[in-house]
């Protein structure tokens, strides 16, 4: 008998119709004998939904009431998918985070799971009943709820793997694995059989969609094996594990891109001691992360900075960055939206200097200019303007020689 | 400085717009100085799409999965709303109904509350923060959600305002108040200034929608004052008395008229000891309540059964009544949901036996037959074809001369 973390994403979950059939995927593996907990997502669409009204009432900051709204998703969920697990003969129940408890620090929106006592959830399955619980949800010292960023129902079922030493977290999605490249995209893109923790964490953190960065820091840390898989055709997906075999000659496990991130520039800044720290400051404080980040060489005593962010924290960004221009007279602002960010991404990248240049070069011989580089110890990251998103990833697609799978 | 309970319906919160408009109405009453407390329902139209969802996955029983789903509309409302009044200025928070807490029995979708610790809410009222309480749920003995039954927000308010003594409960809604028949129907129909709680109940019971009966009948008993008023309009309400003044000769305070029950025959039952409450306990079991009940006269040793229930209720009682078929071999169901329930309401009735007569004449004189019928101390109910209702509530508000109002 082993114990599987089994989590469903928002399209997984739908409707009622998907709802019954993850209920019959969950049946499988129970009649296997192998005891299961449940992770859930809000219903596609929910979450937006959601994030709209609160937005549309409280525009400029977020709030722990903003949590409370954003985690009703989750909560319709469990119940559902409790009610249909039940419907075919199997124990359940749903869990709430206050419930289990997942506790966590209280940063409104991006809260972090502090500790799972697990007691509750061990008598449940020492009952044979199936636990489903709610994803994305916390609860803070002060006994309120917290959500833990968006696509955080991947860290909660990997939280719960570890806390509970599952033998595996399969992660059930709408695709069937994590690809060399978006198959939207790429026609000849492969599923990666397998790849490693540090390469699925740069994909996740560049903008492929399959799995939150964050879970995959974590599964890392803790060692929880995952499965990326789909809950719409049953075939194999990919495993995420420490090192993959090389079977393959090439080192480059795939290439990302995130059509999400805004740039922005603020021109003309006073060129002092601890002006960056201020900015950078501010906008931490308000709970906007950034990106890539670029200092302009000084002129006249003047500096510009440039950055990239999340779409969605624009308009924030921007309340913050006036409300700043009060003390640090910076001259304007200027906004960008219409980039791409594309990442290169391989184990092999950090003993192999020549893909650096295979990918400045490809970029080059197609015309597309480059705006920002960053690179890592196993990726390379180049902003473009968002029109040459095409043809810049099938492009570096095949000069990696990625086609092969 | 007096303190309010202000409870806001569906209609009151049904988008961001009305949300914000009750945030005004709120902030209006703090500025005074007043010491508010809100209670919210969930945005008009999500509890029935909740409901849908649950129903379509688990159609023949309750159980606390559906209390799950369902009291997630109330906590999206209370967090919102608590957001919108942190943009007037004013300090809020919302409440779940786990966190007040507010204590309930363990009956799936019909909990009944026990008791409300008030520490944390007097607490927070001490720091001039607005609490914004999510109506309908409760928490039960084994730390998992319930909720109230349809209407069950009303029961919230009002059992908060007795827990925390407050000096009045109004409950806005999208009426202006308590009318002596629904104005859809009857053009002269007349609103009350006032009310007195046991007519407010006939009133409810009997399906005028203004309030949930349960909420009036608790605050009868704990002698809440109570006032019915629209977020809508701003015009005086109605106000639910212990006596009302009798300043006009009618001793009928209204007409209430309900469509949303079905009327069931069975048929054939084999006439033993027992028979009856073996019916009515199988239906009791499974929460469904009836309401009126007529048994017919012994034939041939059989004997026919007639009552109604709500519409909403109709399949579960099909389910439970074929299932008992198998132990107590009635010969069959009749099924008419094309009737409506009618009853004339006043705390007159008791003292005046006239009033029967004229409710049985004006129908007669209108050749509206009449199905069933029940009495109380305070209202006479009758059952008519659907077709009628028009007919019958208007010539019964002309035969009780409400229109003077």
């Amino acid at each position: 008998m082993a114990r599987y973390v089994l989590k469903f994403g928002g399209t997984s979950v739908a409707n009622v119709t998907r709802l019954r059939h993850v209920a019959h995927i969950i049946k499988k593996q129970a009649d296997a004998g192998h005891q299961i907990i449940v992770v859930v997502s809000a219903m596609a669409g929910i979450t937006n939904e959601l994030v709209d009204y609160a937005h549309s009432l409280c525009p400029d900051k977020l709030s722990p009431e903003h949590d409370v709204v954003l985690s009703s998703g989750e909560q319709v969920t469990s119940g559902l998918l409790a009610l249909a697990l039940s419907q075919l003969g199997l124990k359940s129940r749903s869990y709430l985070a206050w419930q289990v408890p997942i506790l966590t620090d209280d940063t409104p929106s991006q809260a972090r799971i502090l500790t799972i006592p697990t007691q509750g959830l061990e008598a449940c399955l020492s009952q044979n009943i199936i636990p489903v619980i709610a994803g994305f949800q916390g609860l803070n010292p002060q006994n309120r709820l917290t959500t833990l960023g968006r696509g955080g129902s991947d860290t909660t079922a990997v939280a719960l793997a570890a806390a509970l030493a599952a033998d595996r977290c399969d992660i059930y999605t709408d695709v069937d694995g994590v690809y060399t490249a978006d198959p939207r995209l790429v026609a000849k893109a492969c599923k990666l059989p397998q790849i490693t923790y540090a390469e699925m964490f740069e994909m996740a953190a560049q903008g492929a969609k399959v799995l939150q960065a964050r879970s995959v820091e974590l599964a890392m840390k803790h060692k929880v094996k995952l499965r990326v898989l789909s809950s719409f055709v049953e075939v194999s997906g990919t495993d995420v594990v420490e090192e993959r075999n090389f079977v393959e000659s090439t080192c480059i496990s795939g290439i990302a891109d995130n059509q999400n991130e805004v740039r922005i520039t603020v021109k003309g800044i006073p060129n002092q001691v601890g002006m960056v720290a201020e900015i950078f400051g501010s906008l931490a404080q308000n709970s906007i992360p950034l990106d890539m980040i670029v200092q302009n060489q000084v002129i006249d005593g003047r500096v510009d900075l440039t950055f990239t962010l999340r779409q969605s924290d624009l308009e924030r960004a921007q309340h913050v960055l006036k409300d700043l221009q009060k003390k640090l007279p910076f001259s304007h602002l200027e906004i960008d939206p219409d980039i791409v960010k594309i990442s290169v991404i391989g184990i092999g990248m950090r003993s192999n200097l020549e893909m650096g240049s295979l990918l400045f070069k490809t970029l080059a011989d197609h015309n597309i200019a480059i705006q920002l580089i960053t690179t890592s110890e196993i990726k390379i990251s180049v902003i473009l303007d968002k029109q040459h998103t095409d043809l810049a990833v099938n492009a570096l697609h095949q000069a990696f020689q990625l086609e092969r799978g």
